[in-house]
């Protein structure tokens, strides 16, 4: 996830009032100023606990630090409150289990993520692992590291909210199922060992919904709530001489191409055959076969979406001048709504350092990731992929999956979301409605079988350059209408006070 | 250029008898005694003197070293009894140009490159500038680093030949005009600036021929005489966002692709566009208008060649198993002469790192090179590469020539072949004659216009790994084929003595 895959820099128009209106939930029961005054007192330790964290990245693409990693995260959960953190390992890196009985009658399921993108430290203009806290211009003060914003800030700001509770001496109104894992960012491809455990399945089925804390808010302060997100399936196309039996076993002189076949140029060829000559339309056979086509519902949502947003504003944040076939505004975001894609993220051959070194390369790879929607699936796609190329000759181009998962959808009308429309206005804010998120979060897991629970993101706050250099989190906005570090500990407290009450 | 390009490992068939016989022109001028104990004697230093030279890698590609390079080449001429050295500068990088009269009646010209191939050390199993002596199991004792065979070794080898003839006491029997650049291994993209300069281009044209010092044995001590070489063309196909105003500026969020064109599937795109489906025929409109067709003669040599060696021993070389099209051996190996080519050295595009990334990207680049051949030219095969993209609407793709250059051919009865040819049968080798070289050298510049003379390579010894890792040039092969560093040495002498003694 990035903030552009949850459409923030789509929303160009100013968002709601002022936060945190006396109507919360939390206001009307009475004990608003002692948190208010806990939050307070807790900030420092707050932030210096999130900065703590930022120091210590742990990457599955690069295998740094992940057992530690996990068990940071175990510990910060006994440290908020947990009275179990358990280190649950996975065929790849492991995840964490942790639970909060609070005695409450009501148990929310809480997902987070441990793990960071990777980055290189040449690009920031502060120190990506040191977290200082510095002035961004218009934007106030934020703290500048990998994983400030997605996702250690926002997960750092809920477990704020745990300590805020108990120090100001009272107990939680629900207790918590924490499942945390360690492979966001490579596509999540080991979490489902983690939440279909036997136990911890039973755990999260006893719960009436899952949520992710995220910082929210725009940079005008607008809240955009996502009723689902795109499946997704990362992976590497490998053509070499060695599977395909033709071409070079290694890398040879390139006056050699007068003779011998090229595993790059059988590489570009399959490619191809993916998509239309445009690159835009995914063209591999049956693709759209289980494709739903978009609501009357979903539409509307997107037309008020697209009329709310500025499409020059995001034109000039993207530095692109036409969108896919000319299409209009509103075509536009229907597209990125409804549309399945295939997308080369990176390209990989031969000798790629400065000027040219003439080489015939024996291996060619192409980083790719497909989006998918509603009702593809992750396995359905990938079989779908493998009996295309093989049908064209190109069974021998390995299809190597990192990562993916299935979309995830949760309805309109679920006490989920609709105690998370609530509580945004309750806070002053008017969320707008988006139908399904472009970018994937493994949202799937809970959503699917077995689980099959409403699952989302809650929370106030802004920041943004998820997977950029300069990744940051606002502690304290000169904007009026985004929450700070203390305002978005406070809309968790709502929030869980919002869950407990609400009918779920 | 490199071992595979000059064909070495095409040779599967052992080569002739003792080297040096006593027929060499060299034995019959009766100093031959004298100039083997000088050889001897100077050899240590010698070895040094390559050694010394391979610490001091000139990389054109990253700027490494050029102006101290050409500075180096200009004192090592001095030093071998050149009395004029002079660095020329050009649009790129210097190249030198040094003159030896001694006061024969004939001069000849003599091509030099300075520069060497990149290299990465950690791929070396010993350190590519320390030039260490070691035992190659089954080879003998040999220089180990970059350069070591191109091209620094057999050019040392030459300048050894000038300091024996001197401490013989013997004047050299013939003047010699040296031209030296420090861009051959990308292309020569500036050398006729060098060669064009009237001051040069005339010392040129007085002499009947150059030619560049050449450890030309493969591994059975077989020599190949080519009589040419195919031009090249290297370059950077660049689809872009910016150029092609469609597509993002910068890498955005890969979830934008339902939105966002990709100017790499782009370059996918445009590249499908330049081959045939199977990547082995250039269908670039126009391509093969001036290709002219194989000769009988070079059929003749071609078959010759192909008869002459191992089929097997080079598909296990190159780790292939199928020619192009599943060609027979004599006709791959037509292909491999008379074929023009293009082949993708290297693709790079958005995120090359461990894993994936997950980015649209805003740009991507395709390395190529193109192999020309007579009567093809690098302008008229770069305007029609050019005028293909933009016909099919890829006028916004980028063509970046980064070098390159004609076709050379060199008559068969020209007295530069003649006299090598004589030569070597002296010296007790029959060579085989390639009709040309499917790699390329820039001969264009001395046998095109405005200098139009005979070029070629003549030299004993071997080597091989030139652009690849643990680059070795033997000193004292165990193979008594091969001729070792002295041997080498010698063989210079006798052919400077035989183009004294021919009629050219």
């Amino acid at each position: 996830m990035s903030d552009l895959n949850r459409r923030a820099v789509l929303q160009g128009a100013a968002a709601g009032a002022a936060l945190l209106s006396p109507a919360s939930a939390l206001a009307q029961s009475g004990d608003e100023k002692a948190f208010r005054a806990a939050v307070e007192k807790g900030h420092d330790a707050a932030i210096t606990r999130l900065q703590d964290w930022i120091a210590l990245p742990s990457i599955a693409a690069e295998n740094r630090d992940m057992q530690k990693g996990a068990e940071y995260m175990a510990a910060l959960a006994k440290d908020a409150g947990f009275q179990t953190a358990e280190i649950v390992q996975t065929s790849g890196h492991p995840g964490v289990f942790a639970t909060l009985d609070a005695g409450a009658p009501k148990t929310i399921g809480l997902y987070f993520m441990y793990d960071v993108k990777q980055f290189d430290p040449a690009e920031w203009s502060s120190p990506p692992l040191e977290a200082r806290i510095v002035d961004k211009p218009g934007m106030g003060r934020a703290i500048v590291g990998r994983g400030a914003t997605n996702q250690k800030g926002p997960e750092a700001t809920f477990l704020a909210a745990l300590h805020a509770i108990r120090a100001a001496g009272r107990k939680l109104p629900v207790n918590l199922v924490l499942v945390a894992e360690g492979e966001e960012e490579i596509g999540s491809p080991h979490f489902h060992e983690i939440v279909r455990r036997p136990d911890i399945a039973a755990r999260l089925k006893q719960t009436p919904c899952v949520f992710m804390p995220f910082n929210s808010q725009g940079p005008d302060g607008e809240v955009t709530v996502n009723l689902g997100a795109k499946g997704v399936i990362e992976c590497e196309l490998v053509a070499s001489g060695d599977a395909w039996g033709r071409g070079p076993a290694k890398d040879v002189h390139s006056s050699l191409k007068a003779m011998i076949d090229s595993p790059v140029w059988r590489l570009v060829e399959a490619m191809k055959t993916l998509v239309s000559p445009d690159g835009n339309t995914v063209v591999i056979d049956g693709w759209d076969e289980h494709v739903r086509p978009l609501s009357a519902r979903e539409k509307a949502l997107i037309a008020a979406d697209a009329r709310a947003s500025s499409e020059a504003d995001m034109m000039k944040a993207l530095g692109v001048k036409h969108w896919i076939g000319d299409l209009e505004w509103l075509a536009a975001n229907e597209r990125l709504v409804a549309a399945p894609t295939a997308n080369i993220e990176g390209l990989v051959a031969g000798y790629t350092g400065p000027g040219g070194k003439t080489i015939l390369p024996h291996k060619g790879v192409a980083k790719m990731d497909f989006r998918l929607v509603p009702n593809q699936t992750r396995d359905d796609c990938v079989a779908k992929l493998k009996a295309h190329l093989a049908k064209r000759g190109f069974g021998d181009i390995q299809v190597n999956v990192s990562g993916g998962y299935d979309p995830t959808e949760t309805a309109e009308d679920s006490p989920l979301i609709r105690t998370t429309l609530a509580t945004y206005q309750k806070l002053g804010i008017t969320p707008t409605l988006n139908p399904r998120l472009a970018g994937s979060w493994p949202g799937y897991v809970f959503t699917g079988a077995p689980i099959s629970l409403p699952a989302g993101h809650f929370g106030l706050g802004h920041g943004s350059g998820a997977h950029a250099p300069d990744e940051y989190y606002l502690i304290e906005p000169t904007n009026p209408k985004i929450a700070g570090f203390d305002q978005a500990v406070m809309s968790y407290i709502d929030f869980l006070y919002s869950l407990a009450a609400s009918k779920a």
